[in-house]
């Protein structure tokens, strides 16, 4: 948005509730100057000075400004939006840190075994895994495929744990929790030094099919 | 030690079994310009330069030097090998990493609800979580009592991964993985503010009992 406005009626389309609580959603704006109502479908929004969503309707596109409480927009149709000169936003980079903390964590189950433990505690057993079985992440090469929002959070978690973080991507603009950048061109390349492959691309037209079959066989038969 | 040997002649004793196969054990000498041997009970260590071993056993007391291939050494008479002038060191740091990872790895594993994925998993069941259960441990306070070798790999990490890490211990001496640093006298108080206790100290005297029903009534009640 060029222009400002100033917000002062905010309505949450109950289609929120898809992922949160959706009294909880309108809870929160309790502390600011805005009134904000939670709205089944059948409304106007003429009047409306902004309205956050899940789900796309057609009658978003009288509101002031429409907000996709998700960072995936594709389900609205932003042709429509730019010829009724309604801005569309989103959410990117909501998923920084619960998908950083999500990668990290599965490696750091994989490499000690964390899951294994889980399956003897439910049976109530004593587990002792073979002596080389279990390893540490530390100093093991991680590739990551994507540096956006979510590949940056994932990139720099591993970084701070004493991981050696390789990534893939486009652009030659290098980030610092990576310590060598590749073209996707040379992706089975990478993808066959690393200990631990992460997937942190989106789908999209061009990223459709990067993973599959072939990219498995490029990658060494201890990696994850 | 104070003078310095030439080591020749390396014994392992059979019981580092209990830890690791014993022939990769020796085999990992076989860079070094070093006689290794693998022995079991009833041997005179008279020549012996050095003996590596998991357990103790009295005629050890007659080689070099002794090394135990643990961190905890209290199955060792020290006071004899003190009387015999043995010198006996011990494998005090070898956790580092692998504490710290597994501490870090349980406490994402807890916060993304991960061990609860994997029970769904085994059942072959997709699995969401209420929208409120998981949570992320950046900005999470964690409390690391005893900060030693293992208490810093677990503070360091945490610290990278942006929590908020407190610390107990004796001594003043501060690290720089720890944004405050307290006395054992106000373990409740710590224990009381934290999202997660981990207890990374040693079994001995002064800390026997150091965490009991009164420790536990201290923490928080969504507490780890």
């Amino acid at each position: 948005m060029t222009e400002q406005t100033e917000l002062r009626r905010l309505r949450v389309h109950e289609s929120v509730e898809e992922k949160f609580p959706k009294e909880a959603f309108v809870e929160a704006f309790d502390d600011l100057d805005i009134s904000t109502e939670l709205v089944g479908d059948g409304e106007s929004y003429e009047a409306t000075d902004a309205v956050a969503s899940f789900a796309p309707r057609e009658e978003f596109l009288d509101a002031g400004w429409v907000h996709v409480i998700r960072a995936g927009y594709d389900a609205f149709d932003t042709e429509a939006y730019e010829e009724a000169g309604t801005p569309l936003t989103n959410s990117t980079g909501v998923h920084d840190t619960t998908v950083g903390e999500i990668a990290v964590g599965y490696m750091l189950s994989l490499a000690r075994l964390l899951h294994c433990y889980r399956d003897h505690q439910n049976e109530s057993e004593w587990y002792e895994p073979d002596y080389e079985r279990p390893f540490t992440v530390e100093n093991e090469r991680l590739c990551v495929i994507g540096l956006g929002t979510l590949g940056e959070g994932v990139a720099r978690r591993a970084d701070a744990l004493g991981m050696e973080v390789v990534g893939v991507r486009r652009s030659e603009e290098s980030t610092s929790s990576v310590s060598e950048l590749y073209h996707p061109d040379d992706l089975h390349e990478v993808i066959g030094g690393a200990r631990f492959v992460a997937v942190v691309a989106p789908h999209t037209p061009e990223t459709d099919e990067l993973l599959s079959a072939a990219e498995f066989e490029a990658m060494r038969a201890e990696a994850y």
